[in-house]
């Protein structure tokens, strides 16, 4: 028998999720020399990613939305990266590399339904690059920010690109491809240390909202207006955008964290805007382009390898941190991508 | 001499404006038999339209907006049918019908610059059409729900589309083309005689906003939720509607008519569905789609021809209405298109 620790989802919370009781460690064990059904396959998690949505999936089942509530008393799941240590399933062979939405348990069995969401990614093994960057940005973070700027961005050169929570996992990688594609780059962040990170990466500038009043910085930084805005936070940063969004700007909405954890949302008063700038205000779930993947990953491996996009993330380490690391990408207190080393390769 | 009315922009508003105070008739007269300039043409406006998008042009000349503010102490101006009195110019022949952007007077002296945004319209003189309808369901309006719905909603067979301000200049044409285009089609007005058209229009249900909830009778009246929403009123109607709205709904800002006249805006508190649901929200100016007249003269000719098509007008008699015709539209105490008829032809 060995540990199989499973992080669990206790309680609806209302506000902040709170470690040990809206998410709770469970420890357990499992026998890896017990046979599995047939067409399953066993996975031993070697990193998971925790992201801002989970706190939409963190409510009553009967609430819909666009991605599903996790059952309460059960293991949360999300994007991981697993090795198969077992396989009843033709398709897998043991030591293969596993990409998918897994629970967040050292060991899942993966019933034979559920296999057709597991991709293999074997050319991990041999890749110089980190094997946690398959969960941010070559994975489900990597794809958001490339579908959600190229796609829904419409970005053309010399325009003017505003991120917000621009050092994120999503953030970090808009801003960078933005470059790439000839824009001016603007992003803000939550502390000296991640702005002068955004300077690091190329931006053309950058600024605390914390300390610097949204709407002076704005007009500060993009003396030419905002085109396109990479929307992750919502709320009074939102209104902001709009009163100094140019014609035609593409508002591209990825997230509004800063409305995820509170009772009521902050409302937005600017709106008309929206018919006297010809603005475009869409919102798009990542999932919805899986057309885009296979350039995607081409593109953004190449740029890694060439040394073009760097990508910071802040490891957790053991299966036990990730309700803490998933409070601190809610609060902003994490510095890049946060993800959760749960075992070696 | 001859009597030459102005329509003076005379002082700009906060609420609501006032025939008299910020808006004033002018009594002028003019020689019809004296000479003018070269390249120029005298126009004597036939019928002229009033539109909600005016109330923005009552604004200080220093606030910039998507169309001119009107200048203080100066005629107002609008889309006209008009005809030519006396031409110096080549391209103009007395009794040429013309369409355009135009002095609200009875005589209108166009300088030769200005003659590009004329539009010689002789087709009008031998049409079944009446030539009001110029002005409205062949004008600019017309124009703004066709390119509306067809460029911007994305319409698909099957789908439901909700248009409020349903029976005024631009909502009574979305709904029809609505239906032409096999859509499910809805409509809100504000009169149970306003509603009791809408039905007679061919739309599929209609409701009285002013009399029910907004939210059941979304519910009831769109028991499939709304794919598209032609937005006319803005505030707690789109609030509504973004509540009601399915994945990937288009929502299709040609107004917000509900907020011209307030001095704070409505806000917006639920626009955290915007990526939960893949919304849309899209503002358009008319004038941005040039390329799309063409096939809009044609469609909606034939439609009227045909007799698929009915739009009903409100004419005001009389250039000296035009300041209280204006205050009906933004009140909403007109039905159907609002115009002035200015002279016979």
């Amino acid at each position: 028998m060995v540990s199989n620790t499973k992080i669990i989802f206790a309680q609806v919370p209302t506000g902040y999720p709170e470690p040990g009781v809206h998410m709770k460690v469970e420890k357990s064990e499992i026998d890896l020399n017990a046979d599995i059904p047939q067409g399953s396959v066993l996975l031993k998690v070697l990193c998971l990613s925790v992201d801002p949505y989970m706190r939409g999936r963190m409510r009553e089942a009967h609430k819909k939305s666009y991605s599903p509530a996790f059952p309460l008393g059960q293991p949360m799941n999300g994007h991981a990266m697993s090795q198969v240590v077992k396989s009843n399933n033709e398709k897998f062979k043991v030591g293969d590399l596993i990409y998918g939405m897994t629970p967040f348990v050292e060991y899942a069995l993966i019933p034979e339904q559920f296999t057709s969401y597991l991709e293999i990614r074997n050319e991990a093994k041999d890749s110089d690059i980190p094997l946690t960057n398959f969960i941010g940005v070559l994975g489900m973070p990597g794809m958001t920010a490339y579908v959600g700027l190229i796609k829904f961005g419409k970005p053309k050169k010399g325009e003017t690109l505003y991120v917000s929570a621009a050092s994120g996992a999503v953030g970090q990688l808009v801003g960078q491809i933005g470059k790439i594609l000839g824009l001016y780059v603007v992003g803000s962040a939550g502390s000296d240390e991640k702005v002068a990170y955004l300077k690091e990466l190329g931006f053309d500038a950058a600024f605390n909202y914390k300390t610097k009043d949204i709407r002076e910085a704005l007009k500060e930084t993009c003396p030419n207006g905002i085109d396109i805005y990479f929307e992750n936070v919502g709320g009074k940063m939102l209104e902001a955008v709009i009163d100094h969004a140019n014609t035609f700007a593409r508002i591209v909405c990825c997230g509004m964290i800063s409305q995820y954890n509170r009772e009521n949302p902050e409302p937005i008063h600017n709106l008309i805007q929206v018919v006297a700038k010809s603005l475009e205000i869409v919102g798009f779930i990542v999932s919805n382009s899986p057309e885009m993947e296979g350039q995607f990953r081409k593109d953004v491996t190449e740029w890694i390898k060439s040394g073009q996009i760097k990508y910071r993330e802040t490891i957790a380490e053991g299966i036990e941190k990730t309700p803490e690391a998933l409070v601190d990408v809610l609060k902003g207190n994490n510095f890049g991508k946060q993800v959760v080393k749960v075992a070696d390769l």
